[in-house]
């Protein structure tokens, strides 16, 4: 049984998700519909690419990935199928596939895009709103049951990539930026576990919006209602509040600064 | 592997849909369970008609829709389980099932509901306020297991049946409404393609709250934050806001009148 | 193909659940992955009992649960793999399972829990922070593949529970509280049918927050927008309005009194 994991920006308020697994399902009624998320904030590429990029690493060999947050559908934005390490990723070419791509080429993994223009996989009709549907949904259908990636269209060998700041390390200080903040209000930064662990003392403090943060090992080494940063489950450094909500507490919002400092 | 397609207004936050999903799965645990959504408005018929209407058309032959919003429960509201079109529906006499079954009377397909009334095939106990769990999921459960319709109970001649407003198309005018807002803010009108083909003039424009809108044929030929309608995914006229919300922007609610002109 | 069922307090908005949902699948790729929630409210456990323990009553033998809400994670707290009736539970050590073992404990069935602390079923790395990914969804997916309960640790005979209060029943009146209040602003009553049933006299009254309202036995016997109890889903009474929202109406919140009497 294959396995396809669907993630978009359509929320479950309108028919647009069901429509789209009535698509994959007519093509191949065995496909498993996994729902990663369809809250990602509208239009919101940047978001749906750390997302993309984080969970697909938990999959298994072969899944597919479809992802459709597509601000510029029924434009001349191309639509990609793509073999990234062990899965397939389809969806529009706008950079949401940039997380997953930098991490083949960092890990050495091969990742191949193709561009689709073969329009007997798609619907007989192709909207100008409404490429979930029409185009991205049969495409992944058919990978599901085996048709070759190649034969969606020719190779693209430019997707598009998002620009992704990288912290800086000098000396005694890493200066990164919060890239991510999640539903609890955590901070989610840059600054991975090898980037911290190049700074050779302890104990490790942030610094944000002026305030002074222990580095610390678990969310109970701080009191309720204090903050405190840890490395969380993304290898990334996080800033928390125990039992509480730092993004709230902290009055901080995406990009902001962070200095680790000792 | 049967497909059962669930749409509820239960919400998420609460342990209905999971119930129901239990009674499912206890029937039948090769069932294929496909959440369409749980975030229809509460007690909302019509948009739920509507969601219906458009996202079974999407999906396989036999695949089993239950759709639960049904704020008469436990009165004397008949429940019903229809063969529409190569599909099932399960659900409340109230109207849910208007689209579907006006889209096969126009495309002369069968149509046929039954009323449920047979207590065997429904849980021992049948509360006041839970038909979901307790006749709809295990009546649903039984038709995937290839139980005849006519089980059931008797036929039901006559479904409630929502009033559904049509445009009217006179000399170069149509004058529509707005049927359904959807999550981005787009305007969704009961103006379809098929209507707006009966106007031989271009270009045309739309009229809503005392605004001129051009009908362009991509959203990138607005300039951003600026108003346009487009044919939509439902091949009906939107309005829509390049990357903004239209009913946000144009202080537009569900009912609003809409002008297509030269 | 064995059910497992997800309850969190993670949301949508977050890649957690899409990760966990990786993880299982990369051990079992033929799991039936059932969406309960993760629309509990954050951190909020006994919300979580409540839910988890209603709807574990509607599954087939030998489901899956795994719950986490665990507001302790990284801390001393235990881990949990149960059999609890026919079911298997997995979860952190704080009260999330109280009702389920509760009602085991009321009908007989057996419960035993084990603590999990074999390392060699848990992702290589074990993060202070994600247990649900590291240890509770890989030792969850070995249980879905047949291991025995016994292979992740020593049993734990005394696991955490929740104190959950019942109603005091004196002569002809009963005392209970509010709770659970449900998205639609139902106020779900500590006060069992069994309960009412001790009261030999009718009509029955509730009275919370001064005002009195009559126990009936459809919502459609109510006046719309006016307030009545009723038994409900959960064989509990529960205070609502007709078309309405109870909660909002009469200014209630969990923990509110509720008399009964005639």
């Amino acid at each position: 049984m294959s396995i396809l994991a669907l993630l978009t920006d359509f929320g479950w308020q309108d028919p647009y998700v069901g429509i789209v697994k009535g698509v994959l399902l007519s093509i191949n009624p065995n496909l498993s519909i996994i729902d990663l998320t369809h809250s990602i904030p509208p239009q919101d590429i940047q978001t749906a690419a750390f997302f993309l990029g984080e969970a697909s690493l938990y999959y298994p060999r072969d899944t597919i990935f479809m992802a459709v947050v597509d601000p510029e559908v029924g434009s001349q934005r191309a639509a990609l199928a793509c073999r990234i390490g062990n899965h397939y990723f389809v969806g529009p070419d706008n950079g949401i596939f940039t997380l997953a791509l930098q991490r083949a080429r960092q890990e050495n993994k091969a990742a191949i895009c193709h561009q689709i223009t073969e329009k007997g996989l798609c619907l007989a009709k192709i909207s100008r709103t409404f490429h979930a549907r029409d185009i991205f949904a049969p495409v992944a259908a058919h990978l599901s049951l085996g048709m070759p990636l190649e034969k969606v269209g020719p190779p693209k060998f430019d997707p598009v990539l998002l620009s992704w700041t990288s912290p800086r390390i000098s000396g005694l200080t890493i200066e990164g930026e919060v890239q991510y903040i999640d539903g609890f209000g955590n901070l989610i930064t840059n600054i991975h576990e090898n980037h911290l662990s190049q700074l050779r003392i302890k104990p490790l403090y942030v610094t944000i919006n002026e305030r002074r943060i222990p580095i610390l090992s678990a969310y109970s080494q701080a009191e309720v209602l204090q903050p405190l940063a840890i490395l969380g489950g993304y290898d990334l450094l996080e800033i928390s509040v125990r039992n509480g909500n730092a993004a709230l507490l902290l009055g901080v919002q995406k990009g902001c600064k962070v200095t680790v400092t000792g």
